[in-house]
């Protein structure tokens, strides 16, 4: 039930962006029980123009390679689990492309069960 | 009120586009009765490394035609219009530009009638 | 607490995507008490053929101009804070980069305060 929006800056390789890729989805499936195979993710490269972020709000030094992570997904995560998320995904991105905790932003965007269409026009989560 | 986004492989033809486009707000149309005119969609293209898919999930067959459909709307459709909604979409797309349903993922993001501004620094909605 | 996307037409200088940039984030510290520094903004670019609006819904008349700004903000402003978020965009924006008002569509998507992690897998906002 996710839809991953990854935005990055331009100049990354293919492979960085993958482990990107990976370590999001992973930590979705270690934190919240997403199905390994329920994986639909966008990446996308901008510009130092047309990505901006704050180097420092709340006490965080962010740098260029900040990635920011918006993920689209059904509601019913209690924050505990949300927390664990985070978490866990900071630890993962540390681990490979080498992320920097600093540098990932996340945020959630939650929706019904009934408005995902995984494909043939059909509702599969309230079939 | 639909704010739409429409994800796809880079490659198509401008007119495999539009027709892709055209069928989403057709289909919002006649399902869940958005007005003819209220038409704002965003299309994006993304290389096959930056638009991640699986070819499996909930046992659909995707492939790399796959079309991802955000649409962020006002609250207050019913899970059986968005069901028709899903459906028409999938009906219209296969028509054309000649989209499999299986390749043709919707999500919707709900949001409040207060929550839109089309222009004039007005809420049109809530006036 | 905002994650804002600002779609627009290519062929806009630097200057004018930043001060697009600039009057959307100083419309939010004055109408809904953003923090200054709470400044995470993504702009993308794209050809006529893929960013789509009726140039006459609600009886406003849009041009190729137009600017669709969605922000994704923690729930709780009430519909006067929105009205007032939404009049004073189009005023900053009218001033510079000299935006019509009539060019500028804005939708809000809320989302729970615990959805946000800026840095450091913690989500600063439930600590």
């Amino acid at each position: 039930m996710p839809l991953v929006r990854i935005a990055l800056r331009k100049g990354k390789s293919e492979e960085y962006r993958r482990a990107l890729a990976d370590g999001v989805h992973q930590a979705m499936i270690e934190a919240i029980d997403a199905p390994p195979q329920d994986r639909f993710q966008i990446i996308t490269e901008h510009s130092a123009n047309d990505l901006i972020y704050d180097p420092s709000y709340l006490g965080i030094e962010r740098g260029d390679d900040i990635v920011m992570v918006q993920i689209t997904l059904s509601a019913g995560r209690k924050p505990p689990q949300k927390r664990k998320l985070y978490q866990r995904m900071a630890e993962l991105l540390a681990k490979n492309p080498g992320l920097r905790p600093q540098d990932l932003m996340i945020n959630l965007v939650e929706t019904a069960w009934e408005n995902w269409s995984f494909g043939n026009g059909e509702a599969q989560y309230t079939k």
